[in-house]
């Protein structure tokens, strides 16, 4: 069987291609001469799986959209600390190339503007690099993002640096701002080969879904950034990554992106997907008129909005019981019921709560007004059953851990069915008396109620 | 057992206290006297379980949190196309209360600001609308989102109306640009008596959890706004509900909120939770000081925010075989090994794409480079399991459709466990040739396959 | 003799006429309907003489042309402190009816802009003073600067009323602001009372003459304003009065100027005319198309801009001298030769400084590089002619006394020729020890200088 | 005798003294290491005389005040509408090193802002001129305006360079907004240099007093600039001059101004006097604080403040008759009494129209309602004595011109007795039918109208 979602990609895109409105950018000749035609898409799940149509392959300057991913790597060689210092998180409401430095502060208003970037370039590598050694680190990270080996379009780079005009005043704004140590000069050159990056959609995608998969890249597995980098470069995406238009696209579209003048447009949801799409012309804001179109298709048929309530996975409870024999040691001993709660997907705090008030309602005295409740309120054991949860977030572990505890301490057995060990026992404060027993299938966890010890367990679902 | 979360959340409430920072809201008299010790905290599910902790009865002026509920009534009553017209979605970088027309629609900035908040209030229950009939009708529906009769505290309108000047001078403005058509007085008065109704933070907490479910009340289940209308007022209070620090505010918290001079601040996370806080004492942006720090708290060590990866929950995909004796219709039959693919969560694009991922390993020839492909490559016979899948958007159902079609069209008995009836058959595309047959357990598909005929299902696994 | 100035006038006129570009004003109907072929000009001297051209009797509102002189009346009524503290002086490069008001002090930019328009009209008449008192003591103020009673239209008034939307938002932030106390509408209905007075050319540039003759109106005499207050009127004419073009009008006209929305124009040329101009289409900037026109011309021809060094008149200092021959009671005493030095015009500190430098040279030893100087080395008397002095300034005074001073102190005679008195004696602490004999004319100066005491002078000369 | 006017420029002085308010400016080394007890104040009269006080050898760089000079070198080499093409004439309400680019033509605010002032540098000496020869040519004609060889203190220079980097900025976006066409780099250097000119106050005067003077330096008569330009330059540092403080410096001090970092200010009245002062402390808007002190006592005292009614010389018209016998001709014939019209003063347009009043009203049958009026109906012949006229500007020449051609239309002897010839005859269209007798004194004036012809004029008048 063939895959139907490149099919369902080219769908997307061909929806898109009859309305060629907008203009070429046109203020360098390499850009005014780029093949109005060309159109392509590309989606990269978070576990790798990299889809495209169209024009893949043509390759074309990365443009701003370095600018998400030199501010993350700028967090990671400055610290974020210092990067806020230097540079603010506000939408600015101007245009790309406005000066837009907040009154008092003197720092860029955002990093997805011009003078917010070019000083997140400056901070990349330390303080005491030189233009090239930024410019290399840079390609070095673009590249491990991307999956393979980027390079600078050298036509681009030249024809940008004889139009550096308004990137060089603000360099120098920025210089007498206190805002950058180095040379202006230098600063703007390294800024400009930055954006002089060549790619494709498919670099892109990579690239856009290493941010939605918290900065580990889905192919290699390597992290390229931490996650609260690229957190932070998410949101700053969020609300000020289409310029001047923050509040329309988180309506319409609402999902941190970042475009480039070159066509090129990103767009990356957390958890799930990285996407990238291209065609050169432009609309009246500076984003690829086509790519805005496909982002917005994307966004309602494939519901990617993140304001979305289908977004959101809900962990589900499920509550059985299960009937043990008295073990072998006590042959005389009764059957008895044990209340067997298992949770399943990723849990948070939504989960955790789930669960504890599934727990909290078959453990406690049964309610008149509730006529379910109440009907292990005097189990001796409780069987949690792990083997279907994907994660347990901070808070959700520390409510369930605490629920352990209670139970504990009410002198219940608990045991854990934990196959691939989500609940993390060492070290967790609410086992410091007491710890419950950790199994690996159902099979053990009655054995063990039924009178037998615990076993060590070994995990061997098989997942995609 | 008692439940943990009530304690956790007087936790965050206490780590908050100490600082007893920031100032009052002066300008009335009514704030002014407020007493600032009081503190509360509210969470509810969007399954309709609300906790709390603090002070959750004290009662205070909803003030500008009304603004996104009213929002959401005027996209009800004058529908999304001319709310937009009068009223834009950007960040405005201003205080609440100045006038941010736009330049050129003069159209206030967004709902959030005051002018915009006078502009959808006129939008409330159509243009003829007196006065009263807007208020009446805010007043109901406010009621309905918290699940109690609320009213206008007099005593603060009152106050308000006599400090209203500013007010007045954007409701002439307003009227001026065209933006209302309503008697500027009475729009501004009626503005004022919906920021006087009182609520406390459990009221506001239920309010808050129906635009995280989707604009339905968790508890009563009535769909209170349309989820478009929800979306749109999570995705303006995302860019603008902060004030003039929605970058800030989107990067530390990350979560959709909007506060209001008395004190409160809701937070609203789609598909998990809707929170309030209470606490008089504003910092210098007017918005609760210590409330902004629970929020902070809850953000960080809950892991609410809207870029952790951890928000979302993983669709997951398990594949196995089953093995099916020859049905008692052709007793000689061999044996055969069914392949099962078992669905589980909230299936969005991205569960969609992995599921079809697994059906094309298993289906296809065996790919050298991939030792585990090609199993079932020969398999005559494939079922489906959803019966653990929660959900399916749009773009999942139309992608695991065409999986569906493709299989049956390579004459492929497709059978799918489906005891909720996520999968819809009824009018869908990819079925107009030929149907799955849908099951309602193993033990169906196993008959189906064995040579049977399929039977009506029915539904019983209990959820919380 | 018929006077050629009508005739000048008219053809400043029709010069004016053919380029009927612009719109007329079409917020209210009865503006819009004016009759856009309507033209006048009129121009009064600052003594007096009225010129006129075209349709001077056709009337028309006021508008905003009321602004300059509620101004004035608000300085007489608070005081400038005050007014100052509540209105700014600053041009605010934005059109007419935007708020303006300045950071910090919250002041409106200037009293030509609407918002500072409405707090100087609450500045009028006392703090307590209702509406119909504010509006009857302008009325009153204004007809005193005509020359006739004027009146309100009261048609103009009505409809300005409906269409004032845009002043109550002003009036509401001003009162928010705290730069008004009485109630907001009062204030902004006083204010559109203002400015539906009617008016033709010819009450216009008498009125404009009045402030062009510091305060005093050129005809009855009166003096309506304190000079102090005509000055700082005509300050803020210069930097405000043609709203978002100040620099371009100070540089192309050169005239303190105001104009207003009925097609009135008015400028103010210090000691020298008031103009007015009228023709109902504006321009872009609501200023009177042919109206800008005519000053244009107006500045040009005439030399009225105010940077244009033929603007100022030179003072004069001539030198000659007189024979004296000995008088009766020496018979035998030599003929002396007398310096006299004789001023003309207004004299300003340059004058006063030309005098001294002509007494300098004619009364030191003779300078070998400079033939003509120490002429009157020996001189024992000195007399200085006052008789074509127009006036002296504070300066002017203070230095002529001085010289005279220090020629008394090294026992000069000095005497002053001076029938109209323009040089101060009385309480002038430079004759504190000695004072100059002030004298008629010449032959008193003789007389006395030849041996007779002083005589009362009395005053013939006939100015125009 | 000692003239005065130094003794009163050093209490002017004195009296500023005590107040050592302000700060140095620090930015770089050389201003922040300047004497902060120096003070000096200078005076130059429109006709060279030159009066100082204090430390007035003390040098300092010229700083912005060279902005207003080479903007009138600009208009000289450039012409004024590309000047006007490239530089506005409104005030920014900015900080001098604002960018502050007006939306639309992208042109700098104004002049006299740095965006400006760099323009405006790069206009001197042709588009081809290097950046020495735009410095050598500035440094020419400021010289020439100081009459003394004026330097560039290399110190200074080489400091400003280092502290440059807003400059380059706003070189650089002048350079992207099509403003300046040649590098940037050297445009800001040089804008550097000629802000590195060392003056002092009576070098500064004197440049003043040309711009007062019309352009011609008042010591060696030269026309360093046409009076236009003057007039351009005089009326943008009105507006423009101080900065963010454009109303309240006109309404204080009314006069064109403008200031240096270095501790400097000049003013400039037209047709009066030019000066300067210097403090090195500067206040809050960087003007001398002690300086803005000076000016402020000058403009009050002096009489300075250009909307001061007493800044404007009143021409004045005095009528006499002179009895003139019948000529050697008609013996028979009787005596005549001749009016005559005497003007005095700089003549503009209110004396040309006092002259015609009185004209008509003494030529025209007697009005019953005044007294005084028609004395001459009769009379057959008209002088008109010019001889205290100092000048006549463009309409007061043509209405009066006018009045001689009405009256000979008329048949009357009209007879102009004009030494200095202020009346053009020669050209003059109002004489193609008949010209006026033009006369050297009232005895040539007596003969002619007795019978005689007219006699060659000489001019003896000694003027000061």
């Amino acid at each position: 069987m063939k895959s139907p979602i490149p099919d369902y990609l080219r769908q997307v895109l061909e929806k898109a291609r009859p309305d060629d409105s907008g203009q070429l950018a046109n203020y360098i000749d390499v850009l005014a001469k780029a093949d109005p035609s060309k159109m392509a898409i590309a989606l990269s799940t978070v576990d790798g799986n990299l889809y495209s149509a169209g024009d893949d392959e043509v390759e074309f300057s990365i443009q701003s959209i370095s600018k998400a991913f030199v501010y993350a790597i700028a967090i990671e060689d400055a610290g974020l600390p210092r990067v806020l210092e230097k540079i603010g998180v506000e939408p600015s409401g101007d245009a790309f190339n406005k000066l837009s430095l907040q009154p008092g502060t003197n720092r860029p208003m955002n990093p997805m503007i011009n003078a917010g970037a070019i000083a997140a370039h400056t901070l990349v590598a330390g303080e005491s690099a030189s233009a090239e050694e930024r410019v290399d680190h840079i390609l070095k990270v673009l590249s491990k993002l991307a999956g393979r080996q980027l390079k600078v379009d050298e036509e681009v780079y030249e024809a940008e640096l004889k139009d550096a005009n308004r990137n060089m005043a603000i360099g120098y704004m920025l210089k007498a701002a206190g805002i950058i140590s180095c040379d202006p000069q230098d600063a703007v050159r390294g800024y400009i080969r930055q954006g002089s990056i060549t790619t494709n959609v498919r670099d892109l995608a990579m690239m856009a879904a290493t941010l939605a998969n918290a900065g580990v890249n889905p192919i290699t597995g390597e992290e390229i950034m931490p996650h609260q980098s690229a957190r932070q470069v998410l949101s700053v995406m969020t609300t000020c990554g289409m310029y001047d238009a923050a509040g329309d696209w988180v309506s319409r579209v609402g999902m941190p992106a970042k475009s480039g003048v070159a066509g090129g447009i990103i767009g990356a949801l957390p958890g799930q997907v990285g996407i990238a799409v291209f065609s050169p012309k432009l609309d009246e804001r500076g984003n690829s008129f086509r790519g805005v179109k496909m982002f917005e298709q994307l966004s309602s048929e494939m519901g990617l909005h993140m304001m979305d309530i289908s977004q959101v996975g809900r962990a589900t409870v499920r509550t059985w019981t299960l009937t043990i024999a008295g073990g072998a040691k006590q042959p005389d001993e009764r059957e008895q019921e044990v209340p067997v709660f298992g949770l399943r997907g990723a849990v948070r705090f939504a989960g955790s709560e789930r669960l504890t008030r599934a727990i909290v309602r078959e453990l406690t005295p049964p309610n008149p007004d509730d006529p379910g409740s109440g009907r292990h309120a005097d189990a001796s054991a409780v069987i949690f059953s792990l083997k279907d949860t994907y994660s347990l977030n901070y808070v959700a572990l520390r409510i369930i851990s605490e629920d352990m505890r209670r139970l504990l301490a009410a002198d219940k057995n608990v045991v854990v069915i934990d196959p691939v060990k989500v609940l993390k026992i060492d070290g967790n404060p609410a086992f410091k008396e007491k710890s419950p027993c950790v199994v690996n299938d159902e099979a053990e966890a009655r054995r063990y109620i039924g009178g037998q010890g615990c076993r060590a367990v070994s995990h061997s679902d098989e997942f995609y």
